[in-house]
């Protein structure tokens, strides 16, 4: 299975940096492209579809603080990064909708492994979605 | 994220040879080992501990036909299976023994997307007990 291309699920968290060197080392070696994805799941169901952040068109949406916190993820890959993708809403469907239209491969996400994330995984909801395979990496909490 | 050592996860249908297949495409790429764990979930709470069936005082425990089973994968991979373990009872703990006492960094398992195993899903077990990273491959039900 020669993964083709790599999105990466952040949560924008510090330990999202941990997901990017997995992305880089792996399209490194596979000479794989890599995208990455951010659902903010705080709006609910309200969804604004998805958007990708490397169109100069949709930068404009954004205000320059959240374009700026996008962009420290973007700089830490020291790769290039085909597509941004930014949606809300229910983050199964959207990872699912983003796998689809972008024909993307791997997946890879993270999974706390505190009390908490047993009872509201995501990685659970990503993987009941996704009809990719997945990698997910155990972040320490 | 070099991994060095792969782990499959596997249940013994024929599907598992598509994780097999996961597993060598990465340890040729990787130059990591392979080895193959069978947790037989049907004893229940019955645990008789891991056992290597590679090694050869371990193979007199079963009869004939589950170690023709069990050799017909290690066939298939067409690589050297480092350690074959099998055990029964809790699959969450016993994954998370063998990737501690035999160092495994890379687990890959299967998910089934069908609605009974949303409800069981063996998946979401091993990800909530596994120290190492998990590749999940959706297998087609």
């Amino acid at each position: 299975m020669k993964y083709k291309h790599i999105l990466v699920a952040l949560d924008l968290s510090d330990e999202s940096k941990t997901l990017i060197d997995r992305a880089v080392f792996l399209a490194n070696l596979l000479d794989a492209e890599v995208s990455f994805s951010h659902i903010d799941v705080s709006h609910g169901d309200l969804s604004m579809g998805l958007l990708d952040l490397n169109l100069s068109q949709n930068q404009q949406l954004l205000d320059g603080e959240t374009m700026s916190t996008h962009r420290v993820f973007m700089e830490y890959a020291q790769c290039p990064v085909k597509h941004f993708i930014i949606g809300s809403g229910d983050l199964s469907e959207q990872l699912r909708d983003t796998v689809l239209e972008y024909k993307v491969d791997l997946v890879i996400c993270g999974h706390h492994q505190d009390f908490w994330s047993k009872i509201i995984s995501s990685s659970r909801q990503v993987i009941h979605s996704s009809p990719a395979d997945i990698l997910v990496v155990p972040i320490e909490t």
